[in-house]
């Protein structure tokens, strides 16, 4: 996303390959090359580099004028503090952690629970959960509906198999991440095969409200990979107060019938403060490139929420505004001229017009 | 402009006063109070503090969400460390350190140099100085022309009467910068009478090009008031590396006959890398809130380049974009909804449209 945006923006791009996986990191650069070589791009306008520890050169390397992350939140926030203490900083454009919780709401489970069960369990699985929009926090309030599906998602994701993920460390992470949730007291594991071997196992877990209330660390983390929290709130003001607990995540789900989403109008304003994307009865993963589309969201989800790294918004974070003041129509170019050539779209003295300037 | 700024994008403001026109500033807080409540603002969208050392508190206070700040670039880089290190790091929008080059062509001094020398004296003492726009340093090509209108500058500085500036730090800061400029070996004092009493005079400074090649931190630092520094440039060639020399600059002005202008259209490139905003014939004071005014620049100008401090772009540094992904309609406000109630010009599908969605 970053990369298409800079490139948009006009900005040559350094990208430093991820060690998981350098083969195709090569075959992706060697067609955005090809790509470029096509389009007369001007040479060197895209230069892929690999290494360990390279990273942190680049950073601090005076041409750089921006950077785009995506990966841990210690490494996000450490490429920020590099760029802040440059003898000229620049911004860092990290996407570092989200859980992206989904609000269960009382008629949907009524009218479709099961059906809501299996497209759950789709999105958490999807990729073998290597999604930054993976949902890894589910909530519902408290009722026989909620129980029945518990019972129906612990079946969904005991049945799924196990999947390949995209490279050993990530493995290595998820395994990591799945063995805190299994020893934590508050959290009892619902469904789920041991994690071994060379594959991610699908898990699901639940765990006590009162660890999100009181901002125990391990229900604001990320689990990179296949798995799931469940969370049962005893009231809608327990579910406000839940909902308050999250740190700033990339997106928040709500599944609901229309009177549910009615009933819960409130939500959004509480959803906005914590989230760049509010979606209704669809699911997080899959993110469509477009005008409307933000993939971003308050700290800790990425490290500077004014902009998305998905969609053509993206590409203001790569531009700078430069005024011209009475500078002559013959020496300006095209987009700018009197006589809009170009016929673009324009404000002018504050109205919106692709008319010439008179 | 941010308080502005910040309250059109819906953002509450706590405002810190300066210690130097605590008065001022409280006139000043008690109109934007009277115009709040008098448009039905919510009580408390706008708050002045007092005092000295506050601004660490406000800074690293949860619920302040960004910052703007004019200052000193030790106090900027200072408000910048303290926001990046917070829990939940937040934007500091500072401005703070600019010294505004004009650059004089050759044909413009042939042709006016006397008009311009008495209008760039304007532009330098207006105000005692106290502008960041305030031209700093002025660059022009060794020739006859520049040799008498060096003359002519130093007439017009020489005859400025002193001015009572803001309040006495200023004043202080002043002297020890016009100090700092006579006692440089390479800095030559053409006018101005000596800095004593309670008011500024204006100072006119030679300084050798190789202080600007050479990187010398005198060259790079804005003096507060109503003093400007000559550059005599011997060609095009030094021309050129004498501007790639400057740091990140608010604004960057050229004065040039439209043959000049043509002659020198190569300066654009450049000067668009260093500053925010480029004016031509024009002097940098002044500066008109509109939608095309870029009051903003390249570090250390400003701590954020991609924004402005002055005009409506500024709002969008008090905004964050956030989407809603299949929201009903009827839950959506009016500037959202399918008729378009409000008649906006929005984007839809990629095209510009005030007409209701199908």
């Amino acid at each position: 996303g970053d990369t298409a945006a800079a490139l948009a923006a006009g900005c040559p791009v350094v990208f430093k390959a991820h060690s998981g996986h350098m083969a195709t990191a090569d075959l992706v650069a060697s067609a955005i090359i090809r790509a470029a070589e096509r389009t007369q791009m001007p040479k060197g306008v895209f230069n892929m580099i690999f290494g360990n520890g390279v990273g942190e050169g680049l950073v601090k390397h005076p041409a750089i004028q921006a950077v785009g992350f995506t990966g841990s939140l210690n490494g996000g926030n450490a490429l920020c503090k590099m760029a802040a203490e440059r003898p000229q900083p620049i911004p860092v454009f990290a996407e570092m952690s989200s859980i992206n919780p989904v609000v269960l709401l009382p008629g949907a489970l009524q009218a479709r629970g099961e059906t809501v069960a299996k497209e759950l369990a789709g999105s958490v699985v999807m990729g073998a959960g290597q999604f930054c929009t993976n949902p890894g926090v589910v909530i519902g309030l408290r009722s026989p509906a909620f129980s029945t599906f518990i019972e129906q998602l612990t079946e969904q994701m005991g049945s799924q198999a196990p999947q390949t993920m995209l490279n050993a460390g990530g493995l290595r992470s998820y395994s990591k991440g799945v063995e805190h949730l299994l020893s934590h007291p508050g959290v009892t594991h619902l469904a789920g095969k041991p994690q071994e071997g060379k594959q991610a196992q699908a898990q699901l877990f639940k765990a006590d409200v009162s660890l999100l209330l009181n901002g125990d660390q391990l229900l604001q983390e990320e689990v990179f990979g296949p798995t799931t929290l469940l969370i049962e709130v005893a009231d809608d003001a327990q579910l406000k107060d839940a909902l308050q607990a999250l740190r700033g995540q990339l997106t928040a789900t709500v599944i609901g019938e229309p009177a549910d989403l009615s009933q819960y109008n409130w939500l959004q304003p509480i959803l906005e403060e914590k989230v760049g994307r509010i979606l209704f009865n669809g699911y997080p993963t899959r993110v469509e490139v477009c005008e409307a589309m933000v993939h971003g969201g308050p700290y800790p989800a990425t490290s500077d929420a004014r902009g998305t790294s998905v969609g053509t918004l993206a590409i203001d974070r790569f531009l700078r505004p430069v005024c011209y003041q009475n500078r002559a129509d013959s020496q300006s170019p095209p987009a700018l001229q009197n006589a809009n050539p170009l016929g673009l779209r324009r404000l002018v003295n504050g109205e919106w017009s692709d008319q010439p300037v008179a």
